[in-house]
């Protein structure tokens, strides 16, 4: 089974892009042409309605932005939202960006104790029991994962690794009250850390070909100089940087953490990127495919 | 909007119960007559027959135990890895709970930054924009949630009280490996207690008329030291305790944790409860009942 880390790698490499396109889909802001066409009916409930909105939509995006992203990130929760049919949408989503060529981290940043974390790591890969047959889960490459409740928790999802799934776990966050925790002192380090600690002790079993480890690590561009010192630590790791464009983190700073052929991180942008059709673009998707580009661009080449 | 801890002390004055079931459904663990009755079908799908036979297993756990409850506590991941058609049936099931008078704790343990968390809060407690009204979620009485972003991601689901939601966050949890981040020694104090910190100062504004606030604390049984410098701290939290049963921790220090009318605290047990069948009964609703009564009897009375 090819490592999760090598096809990250591969397709990094392949469109010469560090961008992650992270795909938080919120009715407020489908472009007009899609809401008037999933209009709830008779026989169109509203979950259904907006689910069926949603799909179209990061199915646009995903061909959109497809020449210029390395990979897509769908944020379960806007999907979960809508339930059962917010659910299906997700998976529609899952293999729409498997159809372009684009490895899919699932933002779910889930965690619980083992027997519990198994079932969430086969709803994101797959292999529930069924009477006859295993049931396929959403389809994702990796998943982000919340470290609090131990490496035990993380046991679940680390060993999917050896079947060729990856692993973000969250280490040090991009929003604003993401010190309160993550920043307190624990023998003279902050407490992300000791998590990035765990990050490259679980990761030593699952390195690629490439070099790079399958179990990576979630860092905000909001925080730089926590960006360094978890690169210092990891240095085999992909970082997943989320935080740029909404959010406020700035980009100039990510070019010394690159190492290697594929550069080792890729750097998430969601509503900047899948909403640009708000800033004065009539058509949605190359709105997104211009503001993937830029970014693309900004990044540089990764290595 | 009456208050979740008001809806929750109520239900365990009511019953004189402290218990709280866990509804932890696994195929392989599902009695034969249920198994042979939601076999997979040329119209029905692996994934929907599993769903249809944890919707009816649920079913019949919560009418059983509905006497002997003070609520339930469904966990997510055994129902989301069956995607869309798990989901359905999780719906249906926190809607059967309360069809027998049972609060409903979904077990979720989310945590996002804070556009995020709000779709997920939506997700359990509904809200969610449609095109002509919101859309109902799972419908749960309260959530668990992970702290390690932070307390602005805490903040989406503590709004909720004012709704009549109610919130648990991971203080301690009961898994082998909580120690490693939980117990890590910040300022003197293992970082639990900083995580109790935060939901004594969220859980202020959020007290309900019986003097209990809406914002409680996952502690684990396993830990009863841990039990005891939490419940110091919370004073007037509801602690939700798992850990009990399967787990392996004990129920006969957990007297001393019980404040005011309500006790202040509900103690969870899953396997030990919904597959006492296993055990030589052949009837799994009897099983049930008699093991969720031997916990309320075991665990005494509220005050």
């Amino acid at each position: 089974m090819e490592h999760f880390s090598d096809r990250l790698a591969a397709s990094v490499i392949d469109r010469r892009s560090l961008v992650c396109v992270g795909l938080d889909p919120a009715l407020e802001r489908m472009p007009p042409a899609l809401l008037e066409k999933h209009r709830p009916s008779a026989t169109v409930d509203e979950d259904e309605a907006v689910a069926a909105c949603f799909a179209e939509f990061c199915a646009g995006v995903i061909e959109a932005v497809a020449p210029a992203a390395a990979c897509v990130k769908p944020q379960a929760a806007f999907f979960e939202q809508y339930g059962a049919a917010g659910w299906r949408a997700l998976t529609e989503t899952v293999a729409c960006a498997h159809a372009h060529g684009l490895p899919v981290i699932l933002d779910v940043k889930r965690g619980d104790i083992a027997s519990t974390g198994a079932a969430y790591r086969r709803a994101a890969f797959g292999g529930a029991p069924g009477f006859a047959a295993p049931v396929a889960g959403a389809g994702a490459d990796a998943v982000t994962v919340n470290p609090y409740l131990g490496d035990d928790a993380l046991a679940p999802f680390v060993d999917a690794c050896a079947e060729g799934r990856g692993v973000f776990v969250l280490v040090r966050t991009s929003n604003p009250g993401a010190a309160m925790l993550q920043e307190l002192e624990v023998e003279g380090r902050p407490l992300y850390l000791h998590v990035a600690d765990v990050v490259a002790r679980l990761g030593a079993a699952h390195v690629g070909a490439r070099g790079y480890s399958d179990v990576g690590a979630v860092v905000g561009a909001t925080a730089p100089a926590a960006l360094r010192a978890v690169r210092a630590a990891l240095p085999r790791a992909f970082l997943l940087v989320p935080g740029v464009g909404a959010q406020g983190g700035g980009t100039d700073t990510l070019g010394e953490l690159k190492v290697g052929d594929a550069g080792g991180l890729v750097v998430n942008a969601s509503r900047s990127i899948i909403y640009a059709w708000q800033q004065g673009q009539s058509d949605f998707q190359r709105a997104a495919a211009e503001g993937a580009e830029a970014l693309r661009r900004e990044l540089g080449p990764p290595a």
